[in-house]
């Protein structure tokens, strides 16, 4: 028997993950990448954006969940190289890895067309910080609302504009709507959180593109009657403190917003271009049928990172894909390691589903039925199958007691703001005061 | 009947808070200013900081508390100045608000004796940021150390020092002890968590000097056996990123740290200073019998921003009395509108007890039985204590189930790192990929 093999596994999302729970009982020696401390179950982040769940609820720190697994060693750290020749990673911490089989699966992060100033005025859905941003936005919002309608009896409209129309769009979309129409109704003396209005802005021609076309209107459908207004073939050209331009020379129009949140576009991680290996426009690695890119039989691709064709499509950067994905990985290195023949990779599509707010969703069912379903069918079957994963993944029931209590009979959840008790674009003086509470990044005012 | 009282409570701490409950369902109209959304439970804010609780577990939205109460509303703001002639106080956002009655109840914050740069090195534990940060470094600590054992071999000594040996400060230690001890005993594969040192430094003769002599030397020994090392008599001169300085001159000795936490001094909330009124050294306000700074019969102060003598010793700034001062203060307004007499505050004193990691307390009771209380009976007292405080005060027994799954079972509970992965003085090439990290307090990244 040879020497046990050293796997390298970057990025513990849901393929990493997958991959690495895969090889964790077998006899090699496995290391495992983050930036962060913990895995996220990115499905219902924007249940964190929306002060429904704790992050603690879907994140789970990598280590604790390979804590029995001795082979299994996890690093918080950063690729920022690669030596395939030698088979080696270089770490931002100045270590170095070796390894005889690596997978990367890194992901993606969002994309906003080379404005990256934007990013600061238009936060994205991504992680566990993009969450409590984006919840301290939001909530922020109506306080400063009720603090302006007390001292000048008026206030900004309480405009959410998202930008982009894809299922976090869509989903941010629904559950502000319901924040301000649901659970904040009793809140506030002076103003009507029930007022505020959420936009969606969409470029292409439709939002939610991936879905069947009856899907797709049955959503615009569900999204009105939450009083969320859908506008598609609408191009954002800038992106402002407190409003956006749409459009540009005399048909340029301005919206203005409290909040505004980026949907709209996502790059591949930078490893793809590290890797010195093809990548298609979006920064996604070209693999064959094992994942592998060009001539690298001991480099696997996984999740958002890859791009992988089938039946004449891109298989999409879901959760599903990305898990299938790692534990394929993890078989074809088993596989070689055993002698035995690589299977290629078939993605097993089960369908695709869009939750819109509380009791409205979409879904393409694909297995173990074919179905296209949407209103409160599809959220019911959006909800099942949400609270498995996540019983499965935090192996505990608390979290869906946490969420059925906040989520469904619309209590308190975790609705606090931390951090700065500013918008940008409200008004000069909090900008001020933002940039001197805030400054040195260390300090505990944060 | 005269016209309805308008009544503005400063701060919703334990008094505030108390205070609001007691007039809520008063003929009277309430305003609560406060410059966060949430309602703290500080007595287990180390337990938010050492990742065993969620904020949200011992946070509540202010708002949400009084929801039912239409006489009250909640305004997120803060105070800046007063004309107690006008019986008038201005925000900060340019509001005004009248009143009849004023209860001013905005406690204490951290005092770094004139040296502010500190608070960056060494944060203190007064909100829920303060409690994420502190998390957030102590957890980084060890994740930093792995990477370096990993590319040098060697890592820095995992040395946690923390300022001030007061209720706080014991806390701290016990509990970052047995997040090292228990926690994180199998987490690591490189580095062995168990070897942390945790220090603590009082300039004072004795720890926790608000306790007789015996259980102070029982605290002694309770955080020696956890192997928490105890310094009495030091000054701490100097705080640098990665070190301490204790005394001047020849005697001057350098500790090296890894995480530096604060929990020495506290100062009172300026506002005791802009009320105009009498104010002790440490900027509370001296009241009389009836909480009222002197010629200010409609002017209440209360919780740790009082200055009550009673038996000749000073009130604690503990939960205990601001609640109590909340209320009482309540009741004096109550007893004006109904022409009643007032009634002087008298402090009932239950006793102390300030906890020593798990397991380990120790308990000065004086009501309902007088006893001195050490070891795991005092914990178990504290406990029992806490947790019913936290079912009442949050309403809902999952926190419970939280607690007791992480807290007594060793569980992972919310042992996430949030915001940006370095240390002041980890080393360069870290501090400055902070600064761009972090420099735009807006970006997405946070």
């Amino acid at each position: 028997m040879a020497e046990r093999k050293r796997v390298v596994i970057l990025g513990a999302g849901f393929a990493g993950l997958r991959a690495a729970q895969t090889l964790a009982k077998q006899a090699m020696d496995i290391t495992i990448v983050d930036r962060r401390n913990h895995h996220t179950f990115q499905p219902l982040l924007y249940q964190v954006a929306l002060a429904v769940l704790n992050p603690s609820d879907i994140a789970q720190p990598i280590r604790a969940v390979f804590r029995h697994n001795s082979n299994v060693e996890v690093l918080m750290d950063e690729a920022i190289g690669f030596d395939t020749d030698r088979r080696r990673v270089d770490l931002r911490s100045g270590a170095q890895l070796t390894y005889d089989y690596l997978i990367v699966a890194t992901g993606s992060t969002h994309s906003y067309f080379g404005q990256d100033e934007w990013s600061k005025l238009a936060p994205g859905l991504k992680t566990i910080e993009d969450a409590v941003e984006i919840r301290r936005r939001v909530l922020l919002a109506f306080e400063l609302a009720e603090r302006e309608m007390l001292e000048k009896g008026t206030h900004p409209e309480l405009n959410f504009v998202i930008i982009g129309g894809g299922p976090t769009g869509v989903e941010l979309a629904g559950a502000i709507s319901d924040i301000a129409k649901l659970y904040m109704r009793r809140d506030f003396r002076h103003i009507d959180p029930s007022q505020a209005k959420v936009l969606i802005l969409e470029g292409s021609p439709s939002i939610l593109a991936a879905y069947p076309e009856d899907l797709r209107e049955s959503a615009v459908r569900q999204l009105n009657d939450l009083g969320v207004q859908v506008l598609t073939g609408q191009h954002v050209t800038d992106v402002q403190p407190g409003y956006v331009i749409l459009g540009t020379g005399p048909d340029a129009r301005r919206i203005d917003t409290v909040v505004t949140l980026w949907a709209a576009g996502v790059q591949a991680s930078p490893l793809g271009k590290l890797l010195k290996v093809e990548i298609d426009r979006r920064g996604c690695v070209l693999v064959d049928q094992f994942l592998n890119p060009k001539n690298h039989p001991e480099i696997f691709i996984c999740g958002d990172l890859a791009h992988v064709e089938q039946d004449g499509r891109q298989v999409p950067g879901t959760a599903q894909p990305a898990m299938q994905m790692g534990v394929h990985a993890a078989k074809l290195i088993l596989a070689d390691i055993n002698g035995e023949k690589r299977t290629p990779f078939h993605y097993f599509d089960k369908g695709d589903m869009a939750t819109i707010g509380r009791k409205a969703a979409i879904a393409k069912v694909i297995w173990p039925f074919k179905a296209h379903m949407s209103g409160f069918p599809a959220w019911i079957v959006w909800l099942v199958i949400h609270i498995s994963f996540l019983i499965n993944f935090r192996s505990r029931f608390s979290v869906f007691r946490q969420w059925a209590y906040t989520y469904l009979f619309f209590k308190d959840g975790a609705r606090l703001i931390v951090g700065s008790q500013n918008l940008p674009g409200w008004n000069e003086q909090q900008v001020e005061e933002k940039l001197d509470l805030n400054a040195p990044e260390l300090t505990a005012k944060r």
